[in-house]
């Protein structure tokens, strides 16, 4: 049983956040440990409203939605906050430091609140690079195609990155954000060849006859239960590929259906999710969780259609 | 094992609790019933010094501090919060809903939080009218004197009237906030006689050739760890008395050490601390804790020196 008085509480701020399986999982490895924890979500939709997308007044509330979380998170003594969608980049302005590996694909997933102080870190990164090495060991990283410049797309492909990607196009229907991430990766790993394109041009660069991609990556929201949907045309999809989608709810998502049917080896989002929730684990509690305990875990919240 | 997904969060708002029992008596039930719970001291001394006793801008401070806690509370998905000295009486004015119990002596140790609501609660009346049916059996309630006026007093006094006190004297260092509560009393319990005095008028009361004083509880903080002393001339108590204190940190303060001294039947603090939390409990959770494995729980901490 929980030593009674110590005790870790914690957040996960974001849109849509109430069925995340991410509380859950944290709350059961921390029973497992003896640990008392309790895990809430933070649904930015369900908070008067304030800071949602399409809310009046749009990002500037979302700011402030992000302000007043924060600073009621301190008041209130919660440890540490988990960040999702769409407050990963937004959440900076926000914070007292952030980590160099954090600051340097400019978004956050984790803060730590002690002694007054709010510091960011970001778990996406190596939650994706052990998730991509257990669940696809082996793949060619020649060239990859990240679809989503987001705070989880600048993750994967830092991930990818770090993993000796040569060539990494990033996909994003805002062309102008996923060039800025190219941009950034580009000053960050000299070595490989990085570009960006509009949502449109993806077709050219999965089917062209000189197309050498060997991997596609959906880091966006896309076929997520509240954005049903698939990131890209099927029809692009073929055998010399491998896919990966970060969507963990539901697991099995329409692109990874896709992408099976059309021969492709394929990663669902659980590693990712079970990887960035043990390493924000860590750094939370100071006790390293048991990932292999924590994996079946995952994998029966999800067979129970949590 | 708790319920993953299902759980308690509860803060006791107050100066000074960052030592209080009252968050491990609750955590330590829920462990015993098996619910995920977490309860929290957010202690006014330690919010940015805003609303502490004797911060710039005094009492104007306070109120803001509470708004604020409640905000935040309300906002992070905060079951409940206890409230303690000095917010019992300032939180009424930020609730949505007070019960009648409560209204009735202005004063609030319990909000439960839900449906976007602040509803208060006071578990101190029944918890002191349980402690003192348990612990001090057939004392005479001829004629009480209780020291403090503020939201405990209020609720002793409430409990002891209800108990069938015959003749209630109502001693604060701020004699028209006395006044004020025997008059409030007065209205609702037209059976007694129920009066006022300032503090320097206990003498005389307790000593004058016609007291007919039986017991003497103290309901202010007086004798607390962070307000050490005695709230009466020790000289003053003698073998006819019953004296019971409502502080329980120390469980054996200066006054109950003075009244053994002079021969007088005693009453802790425990019996009320575990009372009103046992109370609170079932209004947060819906669950009737066992007041029985409370006790020893509660009176284990105490001899832990925690």
């Amino acid at each position: 049983m929980s030593v009674v008085g110590e005790s870790y509480l914690v957040g996960l701020l974001g849109e849509g956040v109430l069925p995340s399986l991410t509380p859950p999982l944290h709350e059961r490895e921390a029973d497992e440990l003896g640990l008392r924890y309790l895990y809430r979500p933070i649904d930015l939709l369900a908070l008067d409203g304030a800071g949602a997308p399409g809310a009046p007044g749009g990002t500037g509330d979302l700011d402030a939605t992000i302000a007043r979380v924060l600073d009621a998170a301190a008041l209130l003594g919660f440890d540490a906050l988990n960040i999702t969608h769409p407050c990963k980049q937004r959440v900076l302005a926000h914070l007292d430091e952030v980590t160099p590996s954090a600051s340097a694909i400019g978004s956050v997933n984790t803060v730590l609140l002690a002694d007054g102080r709010r510091v960011g870190h970001n778990t996406d990164v190596t939650g994706f690079a052990s998730a991509l090495r257990d669940g696809l060991p082996g793949a060619d990283l020649g060239a990859v195609v990240v679809i989503g410049a987001g705070g989880a797309g600048a993750a994967v492909a830092a991930a990818l990155l770090d993993a000796g990607a040569g060539r990494l196009t990033i996909i994003d229907l805002d062309a102008s954000r996923a060039g800025a991430l190219a941009g950034d990766l580009t000053a960050r790993f000299p070595g490989a060849t990085i570009d960006s394109a509009a949502a449109d041009a993806l077709a050219a660069r999965l089917a062209g006859p000189a197309s050498a991609v060997t991997g596609v990556v959906n880091a966006s929201f896309a076929g997520m239960h509240t954005h049903p949907g698939i990131p890209l045309d099927p029809g692009l999809l073929h055998a010399g590929l491998w896919v990966a989608d970060i969507v963990y709810r539901p697991l099995d998502t329409e692109l990874l259906r896709a992408a099976r049917a059309a021969g492709c080896s394929t990663l669902d989002g659980g590693g990712m999710a079970v990887g960035q929730a043990a390493d924000a684990f860590r750094l939370i509690t100071g006790v390293e969780p048991d990932r292999d305990r924590m994996r079946p875990h995952f994998a029966a919240m999800i067979r129970e259609g949590r």
